[in-house]
């Protein structure tokens, strides 16, 4: 059978599956704009059960970033979900996280809480850089819809407090200057600077494109140094040097953190035609955590592991989690559409049929998020104040 | 039956289990003067697998201070183990502590790092006062088989920034003020208050006693604020005018604080004959968490639970750890030992039968700390960053 042949094949084979994830989509959508919204402070609410009802009002920075920029990006990319419900909520989102997520914005501060009262009120900031990412990621993809220009010059405007704080000086995070705190090189920093570098060159002139240029460079080294063990393992922290670290922290393996980096870096190797680092991303990023990662006793992906063999001291690190099996689905099937290799469709199919028999829900329509390594639901809910809603951009 | 023949016939059943303790006690104390002694740079690495070999370097302070505290407590109070290397090693691990546990020390500052490196250096530091709770503790009990009386200057003065901390101004943990920020009464700071006055005042004199005395019933008051629900049920946090707090946080239940708050409120009525407390302490403090909080399918403590029956947002909450265990152990035998009733003989039973089928490793002799909801082991080492020695005081 010829090359052509298989692949035809393949991509008949594949429509029951799209089919079903499309559907998937549509029963999230609807869960979230039927029971998240607060329609007297605005904002959404994210600690949601599975009949839809709100079992705490605080609003996670994060979530909240994350919920506008969904919207937006459904609005703007899928017909179906162009409807004005869903740029009102965008907008409604926005102007919530404008008006209370900046904790000093008065006196031009760019530090966001971690997480608001439902009226807005700042509860918690982390020394970390995670609720700005989000923040960025809203204010651009928002922009997008509502061309509003100044909303845009935001999200610029943050982007260079993160950069500042990520390679000149970390010392606005709020996080003391300690002798025996290695600077560390963790997976997520480089890896949401990527993201965000990919948000807001999208569709861009060359001007906004080079501008971040260098950036998106030295962010994708970043993530290379933490191939490690002569190419046999990806690590989550190493110094800055791109050397292991000791310890637990050195020795720690995030099997779905490797994988979303893989698909970030094959989105980079497609936008330049670079096949080393689209062969980097699927041999390093994508294999070597499925091997690890995967249970092959009770299938799906391990939360934490330990390179050496030693059990991670992170209580949760055999738990099963939504999150890791999307970003692997996303993986594996960007690398098959990008290679065409029939053992990444494959490699897709293992990872569907333990996401799609184990984390929905039938009652509410949206997915659990946290299942025991046997698979059990260990945490009922459908929004927690790490959880929001499924869907990343690769399955529109 | 007379109440007395019931009573000797429930101490003569005790002796096995007493026997079986006292030679798990034994192996434990082996263990960790066997593997977690830091000959080079002092100190105790707690970071400890099965077979004693350290995967991880780190010191935590909190865990230091408990190690110091417990061999010198053995040392102290029980004669098998009044042996000079378990004063030896005391001595220098609180050498060790008092070297490296506080930050600034040289700038008279007080604040104490969380985790050091093996030879000292400060890591991290968290905004709460626990490590700096765990010093005290150590250097109290310290200065009393040393008689040094620096060091017991030392652990009074940092008493006084604690308090001043918990009751005058918090700014100094490093915690921002947030307006969303309630204030809030967590069980963890009165309980440990509390735990500590207990420690500087045993067996010292009528200043000693006289100087803390409205500080220890300003503590009994703070814990009893969490008698919550009409008497129902006790929540780990609410606010400081002893009122419920709204969602998640407000609703927290952890079972395994409030039977140690229990038995802190039993010392507490005992020293003073207060029967009011007592009754208190049984009915609120051990009864409730033991209804609530005891799995009826699986057997164990869960380690959280939500008292409107909503699950928990913590990933760990159905697990079953040690600690709680041994708090209900220590609870229901001071509580049966104060008051002979046989119901309370009974409760520590059903919680011996579940710990000690289920903690013990037969290959190192100390215990597994967590298990999933199933009671198997889930982290398989003896040592971590939040479990050192299984022992507490009253075992003794």
């Amino acid at each position: 059978m010829q090359q052509s042949q298989k692949s035809l094949m393949l991509r008949q084979s594949m429509k029951p599956y799209v089919k079903h994830i499309r559907s998937q989509l549509d029963n999230v959508v609807d869960f979230w704009l039927k029971y998240s919204h607060d329609t007297v402070d605005g904002g959404f609410f994210t600690c949601l059960g599975r009949d839809g009802s709100v079992y705490d009002k605080l609003k996670y920075v994060w979530l909240q970033g994350r919920q506008v920029w969904m919207y937006c990006r459904l609005y703007r990319t899928m017909d179906r979900f162009h409807k004005p419900e869903i740029l009102e909520a965008a907008k409604a989102g926005g102007e919530f996280l404008r008006k209370f997520a900046r904790v000093s914005r008065a006196s031009g501060e760019w530090k966001c809480a971690f997480c608001l009262t439902s009226d807005g009120k700042a509860v918690k900031v982390q020394r970390t850089l995670f609720s700005e990412c989000f923040y960025i990621m809203a204010m651009d993809e928002l922009s997008r819809v509502t061309g509003d220009k100044d909303m845009q010059l935001e999200a610029e405007q943050m982007m260079e407090q993160l950069i500042h704080w990520v390679r000149v000086d970390s010392s606005g995070l709020g996080r003391p200057q300690l002798p025996g705190d290695v600077p560390t090189n963790s997976m997520a920093v480089p890896m949401m600077l990527l993201c965000l570098v990919q948000q807001l060159t999208e569709g861009q002139g060359q001007d906004v494109v080079q501008k971040y240029k260098e950036l998106e460079q030295w962010c994708v080294q970043q993530i290379l140094h933490h191939v490690q063990r002569a190419g046999t393992a990806i690590l989550e922290n190493v110094s800055v040097e791109g050397t292991e670290l000791p310890g637990c922290s050195g020795r720690l393996q995030n099997p779905g953190h490797a994988l979303e980096a893989g698909w970030f870096l094959l989105q980079y190797s497609a936008e330049r035609g670079d096949e080393k680092i689209q062969e980097t991303a699927i041999s390093k990023f994508m294999e070597l955590p499925y091997q690890c990662g995967w249970d092959k006793k009770h299938g799906g992906l391990f939360y934490f592991l330990d390179v050496d063999g030693h059990c991670p001291t992170q209580l949760e690190w055999s738990m099963k989690l939504w999150w890791p099996h999307c970003e692997a689905l996303i993986a594996f099937l960007m690398a098959y559409s990008q290679t065409k290799k029939p053992e990444l469709l494959e490699r897709f199919f293992e990872v569907y049929d333990y996401t799609f028999t184990h984390f929905p829900d039938a009652q509410s329509g949206e997915w659990f998020g946290y299942l025991t390594q046997e698979g059990k639901v260990a945490l009922d809910f459908i929004g927690g104040p790490f959880k929001g809603k499924i869907i990343r951009c690769a399955f529109n």
